[in-house]
């Protein structure tokens, strides 16, 4: 087994994702839009797969967790409570000079006042740094704008309106429009009939707590786990799928009492980290981090990262907040409507605590291919040097549990194939049949795309039934009973430990 | 069984939907927000268990059928070659009376010229009727605006700006600016950034075709089906979750040869007609309508509705039409890439023809409570008459599998009904475990919900292991071992038939 350097992992890995099916750039055909990405036949089953596994464990197989799939545009006063409308936005500021737009937040410090020099139009010139103590990062300049919060929800308009066309209307039907009135108009336009797509999935189970808490008769400590998309129109989006503007979330809310808050923190941590480790092939690249004081928000009273290796570094792709009653309160506060909890047994009344547990869908899938990414040298059989890829992935995660495989296009061999694909298929496990190209081409292209068993049907298994199973990981070939090949491809691909 | 009237059906269903946790109002606690939905820890599962269904019967089930999971948000000339950007709108006019704005096609006829009288401020009016036609259907006015296209895809930008806030500044900062500058600046704001939210979701399996084609090695007939959410910014929304501005669509490009497409057309109507009628009560109440000459689409080569009977009449639930080459044609000239298939059998290159089975998961979800509904009076332990309310889902798709009640509150009870709950659910199964109430209200509640088994454990069970299972269909109690119990559940819910 070779190293893979990591320079060179995510490239492979963007360039395998197209060539196989798994992650295309969307509208592609159209010169792709930034940073958005569509799931081909492999990758909408390996999302679903996690998600559906994430889903079993901890909403199925738990008594203290309820499901929820909320809308993605909900009513704009939700994001007033809970400080996103305020507060969820980046410092931009334009450049005078090269004109780009870049965040303040990330631009080069220098000190106040200090003579710098840089280039407009091919001229060397100089220049003091303002107070603001950053220049531009594509030029250098320190001639810049003012600094405006630029905030990363995706605004639309509800209703019957075009606010920006019905504004247009009136200014070409009526030349006497002063500045002020199309000012109001454009501030309107700004209010009015906005609503936003949703930077989180987690407001909604704040929001419809009480309606959960009514219909399930659950108490705390329990749950309310939800997947499904967010938006954030980021300025800067990178790594692939790792950050786009469109993506999904695997999110609980869990709601304890307050008192047991610590308890609850440290076990999510623990279940949390160990699922991910369930299921991978290196479990070491998998780390808990516990955020620093200065990186806390302000109502978190601690916050843990599940932190994967990737080839950038460790970066995130769960974290795991104690949000004590914040949200409950801001929602109750604005909404004028009670969302604590009646205690029958303590006699008293409380706005439950809550530990939010919240992973990032579509960046676990790129660490599920990161993890499964393995490259070996070998020798082909005309004595030239090959190399072999290999995803490695769990069977219960991978695309295409078994691959049926006709070692000829003889009519005996494609029937059997296709009789035992369907036998698979019966019992609800995802298999393919293919007789495309060289059997050495199809074994290869299994073990690139992460199909566990290759199963070859020949000239012999239409005398005797016996079938080669070849294991994706050992390359090992067995010869067996079509039926118990059947039987091994459905048990290994069960989602049940 | 006692008839409910079609008109108090919704209303019930609606009510139950709340009261049990199927679907809530979306920001309900903010005043909801129009036609906006939340599905509930039931609601959710059953419109998985729908979508699972139609993955598992159409996706994985079959060797010609490939699964795909596009972006939601895309680039806007995929809208502009579809025909969406120009031609997806209503007619809109604003009542220069009492201001309300309407939809022109759906407003009430009158012959042009014809004397109308109507109210204006509680004063009696008389009016001639304009040379549209029609009158406003709010105040009967025939004062109206000019007719205008409303697009009914939902707007937004991508990328580091808010344009109107960008003009907003510009108009404070400069006193200056001419309404032509603004008009200019408005235009911009209009296309520039502007991007949209997808109202369906079959133009990414037309834009990603010819990369479906080479990562699968299919060839027509193949096809491509989707699930996800579409919006549209509906002015008129009805009927509780039946039209709804945020919706999922389960969606079917199915890619044959141009001569072939009679044939398909006839066999996708007829599967997708069987599909239904497969999991519910009342097949007949789903039926299949051709489209008239006049209901058709200009690319449209024939159209068939798959009907629900709902309670204000047949209305669609799916569309299956035949639109030929009209999309692949549609963006392989926008975007100047070759979207066509080079058929090596016969040596040639064609642009395949399409059959579209497009489903309405979140009216399908609305289909099958109400093809489930049942209402039957009788008398309770106190001699009063009372109404059962019954859920007849297929256990396919119910929430909740089955319900496993201690009959009191007795810790061996309680351990032996926990004890077969976990059972069920390491075979990954969803059951619940429920000792709140009475055992008749929870009975009760199980009917409603639509749970398929009820099974009680008693002071016996603890002995001799026997527990009773109650048939909500026919309420029929059988005394069985705690483990054939278990395994009645999990092979009655499975999905394989």
């Amino acid at each position: 087994m070779t190293n893979v350097s990591p320079q060179t992992k995510i490239n492979k890995i963007v360039s395998l994702c197209k060539r196989r099916g798994y992650v295309f750039q969307s509208s592609e055909i159209y010169g792709g839009l930034k940073s958005s990405y569509d799931f081909g036949h492999l990758g909408v089953e390996l999302k679903r797969n996690i998600a559906d596994l994430w889903w079993q464990d901890l909403v199925h197989r738990r008594d203290d967790m309820v499901g929820f799939d909320a809308a993605i545009i909900m009513h704009p006063k939700v994001w007033q409570a809970s400080g996103h409308l305020d507060g969820f936005s980046d410092p931009l500021v334009d450049c005078l000079d090269c004109k780009q737009r870049f965040r303040a937040d990330k631009a080069p410090r220098h000190p106040a006042g200090a003579t710098i020099t840089y280039q407009v139009k091919n001229m060397e010139v100089e220049g003091k740094v303002a107070a603001c103590g950053y220049v531009c990062p594509y030029c250098s300049s320190p001639r810049l704008g003012d600094e405006r919060q630029f905030n990363l929800m995706f605004q639309t308009n509800l209703g019957a309106v075009n606010p920006v066309q019905d504004l247009l209307n009136a200014i070409s039907s009526d030349d006497t429009l002063t500045l002020a009135t199309i000012r109001q108009r454009l501030r309107k336009i700004n209010k009015g009939s906005a609503v936003y797509l949703r930077p989180e999935t987690a407001q909604a189970m704040f929001v419809q707590f009480m309606n959960v808490l009514q219909t399930t008769s659950k108490k705390p400590p329990f749950g309310i786990a939800q997947i499904g998309k967010s938006f954030r129109n980021e300025i800067v989006t990178e790594h692939f799928i790792f950050r786009a503007c469109e993506f999904e979330q695997m999110e609980i809310e869990y709601f304890v009492p307050p008192d047991s808050w610590r308890k609850w923190l440290d076990y999510w941590c623990e279940q949390r980290l160990n699922w991910y480790r369930g299921f991978v092939n290196q479990p070491d690249n998998f780390r808990l981090r516990q955020h620093e004081e200065d990186e806390l928000a302000h109502y978190a009273q601690a916050c843990y990262d599940i932190d994967f290796k990737f080839p950038w570094g460790w970066d995130e792709l769960e974290g795991i907040a104690s949000r004590g009653d914040y949200d409950l309160n801001c929602h109750q506060r604005l909404s004028q409507t009670k969302l604590s909890y009646f205690d029958n047994q303590a006699g008293k009344r409380y706005l439950p605590y809550v530990i939010e547990p919240s992973a990032g869908l579509t960046r676990c899938v790129l660490a599920v291919l990161l993890d499964a990414y393995e490259e070996s040298k070998g020798i082909d059989s005309h004595g030239r040097e090959k190399t072999r890829v290999l995803l490695k992935l769990s069977p219960r995660l991978a695309p295409i549990k078994a691959a049926f495989l006709p070692l000829v296009k003889d009519e005996g061999q494609i029937k059997l194939a296709r009789h035992l694909a369907d036998s698979c298929r019966q019992q609800g496990v995802h298999v393919a049949y293919d007789d495309n190209q060289s059997i050495g081409k199809r074994y290869a292209k299994h073990d690139e795309i992460g199909t566990p068993f290759a199963i070859t049907v020949d000239t012999q298994s239409c005398q005797d039934g016996l079938v080669t199973v070849r294991d994706r990981d050992t390359t090992t070939q067995t010869r067996m009973a079509g039926e118990a090949a059947v039987a091994k491809v459905v048990s290994c691909s069960s989602n049940l430990r």
